[in-house]
């Protein structure tokens, strides 16, 4: 089983973490979900759920790291503690997903530096504003750079979890996943809709 | 602000809920989310996920409600406790959404007796056995029945509710929503390309 770890904050976009993990989810006897914030306890987010959350410095090595955007990126983004506990986390993950504005938060650990990547449109200034030295890409549904996956808005994070998984999996088993959610999957990363 | 109380119960599809939750919070001025299960308490979902609720008896009137379907539903759809607490909170609200295999859990209470409603195609069959007096459209992204809006698979609940925006509050609303989260829509209910 591989490990996905979504990391929560207050003020996520919901649907930036859990449209991915629903798509994860597809693959029971693959993937396993479990829910991180710095220091544990429920998180809420944007759509006023409460999920119950383990601690970040509790997610093991090897994993997969799925890092959503939202509105608490704005206040996140210069929290230096939290960039240095995400540091952490994805330096030890196999690989590392992001959704929407989930880009600017990893681009605040260094780990994107020199490294395409794309986030989503609406706030695109503010996040390529976070960190210069990040070569992002405006016209991207989503960006594969290395262990780095970046994601557009939102529902582009269920696009690029469809990707990731035909990337390890087979087109064929992604077309599966995305019938389960009667989805139509936009599986081109370089057609963006939006831009 | 119009509330919008979602229900939860063990296994449901989280995206059924939260994809259509997620639509919802673009429009905060109008629109408040709230979830609830039977007895209260963190509910599990399929994507394991443990989101805090409110007791279903606390759902105010007027509102709208909206049910999510999941595996958890086969179990659910027998329990007879559970569908006289689902038909008086649908009772009383004033739209009643349902979500995949949501419509058969909704079908238990009689309230869909004789009136059009959709689900999943793929539990098609054993949605229909649940009830035989709903009129059951198999070739629909979602169904408007009165107050009663039911939609096929998963991620056509994101349709049905830019679709519920556009019947409220105009076409050009529910496009912005849809933008807002960077989601072709699929405006179209007659529309169903997993039929």
């Amino acid at each position: 089983m591989k490990k996905i770890s979504v990391i929560l904050f207050n003020d996520y976009t919901s649907l930036d973490a859990l449209g991915p993990a629903e798509v994860f989810a597809r693959m029971k006897e693959t993937y396993q979900l479990d829910y991180f914030s710095v220091i544990g306890g429920t998180v809420k987010s944007s759509i006023n759920t409460e999920i119950v959350t383990k601690k970040m410095s509790e997610i093991e090595e090897n994993g997969i790291l799925l890092i959503p955007g939202g509105f608490g990126t704005r206040k996140l983004s210069e929290d230096y503690d939290f960039a240095s506990t995400l540091k952490k986390a994805a330096e030890k993950s196999e690989f590392v997903l992001t959704v929407c504005t989930g880009s600017a938060l990893l681009s605040k650990t260094g780990l994107l530096d020199g490294k395409k990547a794309t986030s989503n449109k609406i706030a695109w200034d503010w996040v390529i504003s976070q960190n210069e030295k990040v070569c992002w890409q405006k016209k991207a549904r989503w960006c594969v750079d290395g262990k780095f996956y970046t994601s557009s808005g939102v529902s582009a994070g269920i696009d690029m979890a469809l990707g990731f998984i035909s990337d390890m999996h087979g087109r064929k088993k992604a077309l599966e996943c995305a019938r389960g959610i009667e989805y139509i999957w936009n599986s081109d990363k370089n057609k963006d809709d939006f831009c």
